[in-house]
């Protein structure tokens, strides 16, 4: 029996009662997507950091061109920063082999909270699957942070969170305990995650992303198990899933309609 | 066309936030039906106060027996008080006349957040219908913050939440505009609340109040429409709301199964 804890938003949890535990964190739009199209792509790392100052200032003890700032502020690019928060940004010819401090609304607040987790792992819709089939072999419990919409809930990582646990709850053998807000997350996936394209495309954040300009970035955010990679934080820096713990992930992409 | 955003818990929310707005509180266990079944019951206002420290140094100033102290902390009786947070206690008998100091874990910081609303009514279960009514006379847009249950998500006030739109959104000529939360909460509604009971029963916070000997108000606390009353924040007390918008509900009692 795995039990199980859910956080609509990051402002809810405190750090402390993440210490020592396994953690989830959940950004589809988009730094969870994004985080893990660079790392697939080849970046060597992505350096987390949760203000704008702290990546300017940590970029600037850095030197030589193996260094990308990354990130946005409400949806837009940093001023001086390489990279948005867009995956299209992330390609292979522009990430391979950098290391990427990255600074985002949402996500950077959630991963932050996590800072004294056991293991903290980055999940979206794109590598889901992958995320799964880690916490299939851990048989552990966990909890699963939202990073939300600037403070509020949101509906495509609360759909996410949701769809992580039903398909987990699916698995040979698997047995888990839901909290009252684990088990909302479910019935929210049950409702709304028929169709993640449609879902994510009539969510707040995902209409006002359409607005400034990055209807595309939906596409990509609500596909569903294209990436087989699992972002982990190792000490202060995401870089990809490895050892024993990590298993092969037969990707099955889910149509999305 | 009315705007709707409801919040999970009430610590995502700022009071300045909410000021001038139209807010309705939720807290179905047990706060929320017990101030309703206390107003119902002739009880002439009821003092809410964050702290038992506040209501001790009230009462204090105050005397005469036509003040009571009621409340609980993590569902227990506080000391020296002379009621509750059970409905059950909240009797005709002992309330008629009376204004009672109440302070209690989750409504009183839900409460207290709506401090600067231009108007604040409180939902629970029982008097559903008549907050229906009285949003349906008023329309203007409006925000729900359900107590929740020690800071976190509860599944019986976001699914009573969910119910007080759905409701809202079935009468004649009224159309509401939902936040993503205001969304969960009616998809929520769909999933959990066909049997209130077994909803409340099952929650966590309806667990732990069953384990300290409270089963008996999970039946009350579920039980919809049974109280034709709207509890409303007047100055620094709850009174029951009249005037104008205050329109004749006719309680139809919803089979709870």
């Amino acid at each position: 029996m795995m039990r199980v804890g859910v956080y609509f938003t990051p402002y809810q949890v405190d750090e402390f009662a993440l210490r020592d535990q396994t953690v989830v964190v959940i950004d589809v739009l988009r730094a969870g997507t994004t985080i893990a199209t660079a790392l697939a792509n080849g970046a060597k790392e992505i350096i987390p950091v949760t203000t704008v100052e702290r990546a300017v200032k940590i970029s600037g003890s850095l030197f030589g061109d193996h260094i990308l700032r990354g990130g946005e502020r409400n949806g837009k690019m940093i001023k001086g920063f390489d990279l948005g928060n867009s995956p299209l940004d992330y390609s292979e010819g522009k990430v391979k082999g950098k290391a990427i401090i990255f600074s985002s609304t949402n996500g950077s607040k959630a991963i932050d909270k996590g800072r004294y987790a056991r293991e903290m792992v980055l999940c979206s819709f794109v590598n889901l699957l992958a995320v799964v089939r880690f916490l299939e072999t851990l048989r552990k419990d966990f909890h699963v942070v939202c990073s939300g919409n600037n403070g509020s809930f949101s509906m495509e990582d609360s759909v996410c969170a949701g769809m992580l646990l039903q398909k987990l709850s699916e698995q040979k053998g698997i047995e888990l305990f839901l909290s009252d807000e684990a088990l909302a997350a479910v019935a929210l996936y049950t409702s709304f995650g028929r169709s993640t394209a449609k879902m994510v495309r009539n969510s707040e954040h995902g209409r006002y992303l359409e607005q400034i300009g990055f209807g595309a970035d939906l596409d990509i955010c609500s596909s569903v198990n294209m990436l087989d990679v699992i972002p982990q934080l190792v000490g202060s820096v995401i870089k990809l899933k490895t050892g024993p713990e990590r298993v092969e992930a037969k990707m099955v992409p889910v149509p999305t309609q």
